[in-house]
């Protein structure tokens, strides 16, 4: 048997969570959040909800009810610079409905090396691998954002590929408030429509797709970031990473900077009212590790669903060969209720490259 | 002025490292490296000089003659198990070259950036940005390798891509014995031909190209990783990420499994010779954050060096426009040095979370 | 206004604790326990009454009821190796007894240091700074103990002096299981009476009386510590002085050895039983910062609680002498209600070193 | 064999030291020290030279040439905010003074704790438990002090006890320019007189003698250190305690609290040109955890040293029972040369925690 490392997250905006899928309640402390911040608990609930299981016919119509209690760190809605606890009940227990999970390991998933390496599964759920743990997240992001927002620092997450539809425009020329009206969380009407319309032909297959989400940071001041292990974009790349079902991150130009030369991708500096922005952005809003005040762009990629409606092979704990049935309440696409998280791992890392900044400012 | 941070990676098996480009000296300490690992000081320098500049003609003359000199934690060419200090002295100082340096920002580096930042700027070179901060990597992830070789893991980089010229072969057909042989460090001799023929073009041209690195780590025993935060390939991708003019990250299926369904993805798992295996490996050797045992392989996209030896326009300290002389001795690509970079920084990364499993048996 | 840091203990058992004394829930989280630790509930529970007020006439009446509920990291009574959450809600809220304190800084007290430091000061206690919060250092303690006495370490604290009233004999010739059934802790039933007699004493005066705790580790493996930074004493040391109202520490001779000559002070090592043991041990049980297999023994000295039930001269918030009156309800001496805090930071010291220890030998 | 840790100490201001007493160089990384500070280098050698060996018939007479090399972090006489490395080259190796060593466990040394624990002895000295590696301690103390002097804190540590020879006045009354004018560190010249009599008479004896070494510091702004478990006399503590040697650490009132009544103790606060100040300091300028703008003072206790020029009984790794003979060159009382330490790791613990308070200012 082994012990679980790995829990924190962040340097001086910590957050260390806690919890399995199917014990009493998950949740996390925030170690390192300034005092006097005010707290907007709907917006932080309704954070919670972006994340939420059954939010669209396209997702699991599992109700997770995840209401969050904050014990500590706030005083009069405010913080108080005190390490912030906060818990999520757990409450959708039906064990039965994992009962063939007990033995079998599921295809793509963490139950064979968590099994393998601990020693000890909880194979009711996850346990710590269940991307339930990312609704602790989503609160700690919550507090983040409200702690960017003061500076003016926004992050916005949109879906622009499910499948083989993609959305091709630049984000510049998107409506970003069309986001939250789309199922999927593409703001591109037609392309929504026809995401939209993917879902429901692989869901009708009992099959499952995977997807990209882009995030944008505006209004980043010059400075976030260290130079030598922990770019920004060296921590943003961990913290995508580290959400389940993620396989690449790449940030500005990204792959396709492999492809180009450097009289393409030079971005010319020049002055404008006073500052020294780039006239093009190739660098993605930041330069040798460091935020250089235009705007942040990356993008996600997401694999497909591993649990299927459908039959498949696999292997038991005994070795032995057995059949895993498709049933249960599961995504066909889990990429659109990703964003909230992408946005919220995004918002952990630039509050925490932010306090690091003000700290080093000695 | 501002404090630098992050100058430390790992968590058992940790990097520090220190020094600037002109300066006297860089250098790191190997803090929690087992005790008793025979160190073959042979192949740490010959590791240092896969990444020194000036190996071929389609890199920068530079003769850097870097020794790396080791200070403690190794006596009768074992360690200790106590902090390995090391130091490369800094030798190869023209300040002349970097004249007109001083005031000016070179595009998409780190100049801009760092002085708004730090306030204090050695406009000589990158200072801690500089990649000749890499070397101190080269040398523990030197060390790493000879930790991992006695558990029989194995982990070579190779250039897959440069511009447009791609290698379109799977690993597994490859011959890594020719990747030293290749002057790009590309195994397949047609396609390092085109590679080399693309970079003298380039070079021709006074411009320079991107690429991509990819690599393959062969023997990785199961349970390496951790599945929240720490998840093996998220650590890979901030090691990743935190090399210079890198641009993105993925594993397994990559960015190519936003196209695919769940069918197709999943990984099957079936018993051979007693152990579990998976027969695809879509999952790149990494489930839930933790290895399966099976070869793990990930690709690194690296933008073009930013410094022609083409004029180019800019800003200086003053915010005036200036004209940046193409002059000095720079690589036309840095990809095919990377690729010792990459193996490091992997090495490194899979020498922690070795310790980390071991650890983590009490 | 500022943000508190330093809200966790250790490097692989890790105790992070939250909360204030009048929010609504302190508690915290243990990262690094082993899995497969046998959880005794009920231990874990008296451990958390030993330390609650209200247990004798010579403590403080209030009586909380505290009840550990664990969130997390326990799976049918036995831990998992991930994150154990526990939380203790608050529950005696009585605000009124606090209003003189709403503006004067009462003296020996964090208030002023609190106040000026971090700008909000939640005046209806002590915030961070209250002792309830060690109620969730011997929780953690409590998991600790368990840990260590699968290896047959335990830990035994007993008080040794309150005001003038000293227990001269030897640790050796005592019965540690008379520790519990005196009111003040000391296992010396003649000592005992006259503590007990001063504490009434100095109850009666309105006034309060400082004291000394002993602890005694027996059980202890060679191999403990580590020999610069983290030597198993200093380790110890910082663990005592982080309970409030600790003003020294020493371990084996302690300040006795500055009069001592080193003829006298060295401890003759010699074979029994085919093991090495010392004759003598001044050491204390630890040569060179790290455990030597003897009994390890320490001091810990304790301050005369600072609230009175005499009127005492202080200054407000508005910088304004005030006279603080004495009323509430307040121990007259601590020290007996501290030999479990004691008892639990060192288990926490050991349990963590015990994990280092075992994590070293990869 | 195992694998050391606890080479680092400090949050912010981070110092990792690398060396063995017996290797090519001992030294250490200054991390987090802040950019633009000038550095003194007489003042560094200085204060290295302060705690070398030889410097009075009292001490050992061997010359170690300890000059210390900066190799980054600092250019034209000043911090740039990046990692400080430094390195002092060993080279007083006369490996046959060890002979003897091989094999024997010196009494009451880290030799038999360190070899059982990590399996590997470098008998030619006390490798990382060698009282040698505290040369990096005091080089990082003198950067620490330069930085605290900036704010007007001065840290004077003085040898007030030797054996049974006490200094009983109060820091007060004494006049820290004799400090250095002592061979033995005492500043009263009498009780100076009687503590060199004393040493001479326990050296001729061919034995060591113990003592404490008292440290005020002064200037040092109301806020530093934190109320939970890094409470600013909690890093001192540990910080003394990691110094080889120290058996016991008490600051303020320490010992003599538990005597103590708390009307007596009570810090009685008034206001004094416009400050908020105690009557009396029994708090030792540290209340709750944090500096309250008082005189910081505390006390060290020295084991005497276990090295003496007598024949000691012992046993060596084949577990038998051999002589130790006296010989080599020893100190006869390390407390004088130890008064530099405690200076450097108050310094380190001091510049730490005002990095910490100005951080959290955010």
């Amino acid at each position: 048997m082994s012990t679980m490392s790995g829990n924190t997250f962040g340097t001086i905006f910590r957050l260390t969570t806690f919890g399995e899928s199917h014990g009493k309640a998950i949740g996390g402390i925030i170690d390192g959040c300034p005092a006097g911040l005010e707290i907007d608990f709907d917006f932080v609930q309704k954070e919670l909800n972006r994340r939420k299981p059954g939010q669209s016919v396209l997702t699991t119509s599992r109700t997770e009810d995840d209401k969050v209690e904050f014990l500590s760190g706030i005083f009069e809605e405010k913080t108080t610079g005190t390490p912030i606890a906060f818990i999520i009940r757990n409450k959708d227990h039906k064990p039965e409905d994992y009962d063939q999970l007990k033995d079998a390991f599921r295809l793509s998933h963490a139950d064979f090396t968590y099994q393998e390496k601990y020693g000890i599964r909880d194979y009711r759920g996850g346990g710590r691998a269940s991307a339930r743990e990312t609704a602790a997240r989503v609160v700690a992001g919550a507090i983040a954002k409200l702690l960017l927002k003061k500076i003016g620092v926004s992050i916005t997450g949109y879906v622009s590929q499910i499948g083989s539809v993609k959305l091709e425009k630049d984000y510049q020329s998107l409506d970003f408030q069309q986001v939250e009206k789309s199922q999927v969380r593409c703001p591109d009407e037609n392309v929504s429509a026809k995401m939209i319309k993917l879902v429901e032909k692989v869901k009708a297959e009992g099959d499952t797709v995977g997807g990209i989400v882009k995030c944008v940071i505006f209004g980043v001041p010059v400075g976030l970031g260290e130079p030598v292990f922990d770019k920004l974009h060296a921590d943003l790349a961990k913290a995508m990473l580290s959400i389940n079902a993620v396989k690449g991150f790449d940030y500005g130009s990204g792959f396709k900077a492999a492809e180009m030369k450097g009289s393409e991708h030079n971005d010319v500096f020049e002055k404008r009212e006073g500052k020294i922005i780039t006239k093009t952005n190739w660098s993605g809003g930041i330069q040798g590790g460091i935020s250089n005040g235009q705007d942040i762009y990356f993008r996600v990629a997401f694999k497909p669903v591993a649990t299927l409606m459908k039959d498949q092979e696999t292997v038991n704990s005994a070795r032995e060969k057995v059949i895993l049935k498709g049933k249960g309440r599961h995504d066909v696409c889990v990429v659109p209720r990703a964003v909230p998280i992408v946005e919220a791992m995004a918002a952990i890392v630039l509050a925490d490259h932010l306090l690091r900044l003000r700290a080093a400012r000695v």
